[in-house]
């Protein structure tokens, strides 16, 4: 059946990449010249340096490991993508001809688009929200999930809509001390959480994998701290 | 060889408690009332489910399961602690007359105060900063660890300071939405990070328990993402 999952490189501190320029908010150009880069790149080179990521992008090298294990069955999976409009705008000319996600992929935006063809990759331009992206990459993806490619604010805006069943951390060993936190501004109530279940960790030496049931939405509640087994006459 | 470690319960987004109540930041007394608590009961939960935690409070009852040994062999390790002063303001009453650290504690703050002895935990509190309190830390430990018991505020002054040399975090599947991240004002240059190793993962039910070892400051570099490997005529 048909899951909808995101997947995510983070620093020990929650941060998927470095601060935003607020010099630049949407000129994504000059992105790799920014203060998102650094960080960006530091808590997804695990990804970088396994093979299967390097053969998505048509490198040679990199090593087969269980983070290259990890990096295939995570494109295997995916029969279609949601994507926001700050990575594929970023994405669009470093991609080129032959974009790795080899999938239909549904990015929201409030700009409408023609379809964009590249080579065993489409583009679709969905202007109608997150929740009829999410539709339209359900629809397309025959019994393979969907998967929610990025970036953070999009897997935010599923994740709070109650969209997502499946989370995978990829986390870096790193503090980056400054940057974009995954799970800032999710806007729960005070005493509101959102409940997980780990159902699976892959140990590596650059990088931790964990991955995530969601559960859904959730009440904080105050316990006795064990106090109601308190010993008798200690 | 006295290692200084420290641990923490935290959730999937990063938080060791609820937010902070602006109304009664120096107030301990109240605290359970406050915003603070939700959060914290949530993420420590999985401690208090264990055998071995509720014994160190004099309380029956928990499971005997891999968090309850983790507890265990957390206690055993600390000769002395290192401890923030809002946590021994929160603590010192409801640890009462026989608190559950049995090991000379340092805690650092602003207030002199005489020694506090209690059965089995001695309080010394410490004017002269964190490091200083380190130092007669390690002196008390013997051949076991100094551990910082806490708050996030000192671990994360050890942390900064250079002093740490090992974090086991308590990784709870909860996201808070709200709360103290523990490693928020890191204050970190803008191409700076914190390196860990991760040394090891225990998987449990309803925590990940994950290990670091502390390499230290490291400047955050950009990478080719692999293309020096291109494949000639793609």
């Amino acid at each position: 059946m048909t899951k909808v999952t995101a997947q995510m490189s983070v620093s020990l501190d929650g941060c998927y990449t470095g601060p935003r320029d607020p010099q630049a908010p949407t000129d994504m150009s000059r992105w790799m010249q920014g203060p998102e880069a650094p960080g960006f790149f530091r808590v997804t080179r695990w990804a970088v340096d396994a093979m299967a990521w390097r053969e998505r992008q048509g490198f040679a090298g990199g090593e087969q490991s269980a983070d290259s294990d990890i990096v295939a069955e995570t494109f295997a999976a995916a029969g279609a993508y949601v994507m926001g409009r700050r990575m594929f705008d970023a994405g669009e000319v470093p991609w080129g001809d032959e974009p790795p996600f080899h999938a239909p992929v549904f990015v929201v935006t409030h700009r409408p688009r023609a379809v964009l063809e590249r080579r065993g990759t489409s583009f679709t331009f969905v202007t109608e929200g997150p929740g009829r992206a999410v539709e339209l990459a359900r629809a397309a993806a025959g019994d393979k999930d969907v998967a929610v490619a990025g970036g953070g604010e999009l897997l935010r805006q599923v994740l709070t809509a109650g969209l997502l069943d499946q989370l995978e951390l990829h986390i870096a060993p790193v503090l980056l001390g400054d940057g974009q936190r995954l799970f800032d501004g999710l806007g729960l109530g005070a005493d509101d959480g959102v409940e997980l279940v780990p159902a699976r960790v892959v140990e590596s030496p650059g990088v931790t994998h964990v991955r995530y049931t969601v559960t859904g939405r959730s009440k904080l509640v105050l316990d006795d701290r064990g106090a109601s087994g308190e010993l008798v006459g200690r």
